[in-house]
């Protein structure tokens, strides 16, 4: 096990009617700002409960923060942020809000350049805006973390950062919310928490047991409910299972004393900044690739999850990797996720324009090794056309 | 998935070498009280670290704290913190010591007579001094949650106290620490785990599948340690897993959402308050005979703990429900510890006192349905004899 640091305040109030805790979470002499994105949350009558739960607080409300949120949008959340004086920010959505959230929470209160923020990584950020947020899409898992990842429209730029100051003071997670979500968005979120898994995950074995076996847990638990999930919208226990499994994806737990790898996002950010292709969506196309082409890096911990995941015990250990990539492939495409550039009219051009992209970007070193430069990231996006 | 609340702030600095760290983690203008137990933390050098680390502090230093901290031996710790205008504690030991520093925490700050913070399950705690932690002993939990548990030796009263004021900032696991320890302090660790893992999983299942998961992969680590954790004492990657397993078991995680037990842990306290025998063997006592007992009650969670932790797959049901306990009173045993009350010389006298404690306690509906009534704690004390 590596040596490793574990800290997360965000406080989480999970359940059947917890908006309206809301009353006591937020400071009572708050000024705040409602960020959300796009109508559904006005249409299903989570801002309204929001509204009411918030009482006689001042309370500003900005909308339209879109999926894969927007420097230029956000920026104009600071501008109100700024002119209102407002001190307590609060997300209602789903990992875009939250991210575009967080970014808000740091801008507002930013010396400089706010972009400087995403080109820092998150290192520049000096304080912050506290913030809170009421999660209606489980996938990003930013709902207990300190990260984020915001783009830069006119540049294409798709960067993540973070900050001990980005953890939201409490989450309010209650799974109801998603019953109105379209069953692309929820498909989305059972491959994202699955991908935020493996990137922690499926990498070489430093015997940290507890750490592998709770990352097995979550995803057994996203194949189990898989099915349910797509096919059965108001079903409570399927719902309340994967919020609460996507957020246990990405809230630092599972990648405590770890190796990690995340090529398949950094890859993954390109696409969706040039062909905003949905993140998620993104994932489902790198990840089988990279793991047959990353297949004797990942050789031990392929076989362990292919075992443990997916029961796979029987055949010589080149049939077994085989199958622990066939089925990640076979999961995602099962969801109606395509694994493949060409089922979005991509090809050998858009493998170009992303490593190009990769290249401005410094993505030249990637993964746990550090071995996935330019030529193997070719590989990888070769692999998937 | 019951709703639930999760919080927890505590920081983790796990690895090799970290209570250097002590360094940045104290803050620099503190008058700090050192709470420590025995000869041992002198002895292996690890009171000696955390003095380095806390450089020119200002330091004062508490030892004796004993296994079951004593509210008689706290007060005196409580005393010196006052006296010395101490404003920050930091406990350096295992979980006796970490719960007698909570109990330290909020009595140097507390208005009225002490013992209220036991009395009142923590509920009257309103303040409490900043701690800290670095742990030597795999175990209780203590150095990642807000409980505590202290004896009232002059009245063998033994009370459970928590507040949300009673988290450390930061607790140092260093697994080197461990490799020290007697066998038999490494044996308690590994059931007293196991047990507090079991309390909030062994009850009925509520569709909480993460939370099912991450309790059996607490468990099926345990065992798969156990027998290195005794063997090869300074096995590092072994005590690792063995040292962070012990936190998660008892961090608020595995119990998020689910119905909790704790009724082995209720009757096992008596044990200890009336007979001082260590904590975690209690539990060994009292668990196996509890899950005979309780058979009916625990019955679909008893089958998928012995087939997910124990491999039990073949007998009918019922040849699997007894096979799962006896697999679990055999692993107790085969780590040196005993299940039964004959072997520290008790009998049915025994079984008297402790349902007498019991009562006086208003310990009268234990169980995850309340239905652990007197007499039915007297068929678990008999079962166990």
């Amino acid at each position: 096990m590596k040596n490793f640091q574990f800290y997360n305040p965000t406080k989480i109030i999970f359940g059947k009617d917890t908006v309206a805790e809301l009353a006591t979470l937020v400071p009572q002499q708050a000024r705040v700002l409602i960020l959300f994105g796009g109508a559904s949350a006005e249409k299903n009558g989570t801002l309204a409960e929001v509204r009411a739960a918030l009482g006689q607080r001042s309370v500003r409300e900005f909308g339209g923060i879109e999926p894969n949120p927007s420097y230029e949008t956000l920026m104009r959340a600071v501008a109100m942020a700024q002119a209102e004086h407002v001190d307590y920010l609060l997300a209602v959505g789903g990992g875009s809000v939250i991210d575009g959230t967080k970014f808000v929470a740091a801008a507002a209160v930013f010396d400089g350049d706010a972009w400087e923020i995403a080109r820092s990584g998150g290192t520049k950020v000096r304080k912050a805006l506290a913030f809170g947020a009421v999660l209606t899409l489980p996938a990003t898992g930013s709902e207990m973390n300190n990260g984020a990842v915001v783009t830069h429209k006119a540049s294409q730029d798709k960067l993540a950062f973070r900050s001990p100051l980005l953890f939201p003071q409490f989450s309010v997670l209650d799974p109801t919310k998603t019953f109105t979500l379209p069953a692309r968005q929820v498909a989305n979120g059972l491959v994202d928490a699955f991908v935020h898994t493996t990137e922690q995950y499926l990498t070489y074995p430093v015997q940290a047991l507890a750490q592998d076996r709770f990352a097995e847990s979550l995803l057994q638990t996203l194949v189990e409910i898989a099915p349910r999930a797509l096919a059965a919208p108001d079903d409570y226990a399927t719902r309340a299972n994967l919020m609460w499994t996507a957020t246990l994806a990405l809230n630092g737990l599972i990648g405590a004393g770890v190796p990690q790898d995340w090529a398949t996002h950094m890859i993954g950010h390109e696409l969706t900044a040039l062909y905003d292709i949905d993140h998620a969506r993104t994932l489902a196309i790198v990840l089988p690739s990279l793991l047959k082409v990353q297949r004797e890096q990942k050789r031990a911990k392929l076989l362990q999850y292919g075992e443990r995941v997916w029961g796979i015990r029987d055949g010589s250990e080149e049939e077994r990797l085989d199958a622990a990539v066939d089925a990640t492939r076979a999961f995602f495409e099962r969801l109606g996720v395509p694994t493949r550039l060409s089922a979005y009219g991509l090809g050998a051009q858009a493998v170009e324009a992303v490593l190009a992209q990769l290249a401005k970007h410094g993505m030249t070193r990637l993964g746990e090794h550090g071995d996935i430069d330019l030529a193997r990231s070719r590989r990888i996006l070769e692999e998937a056309l």
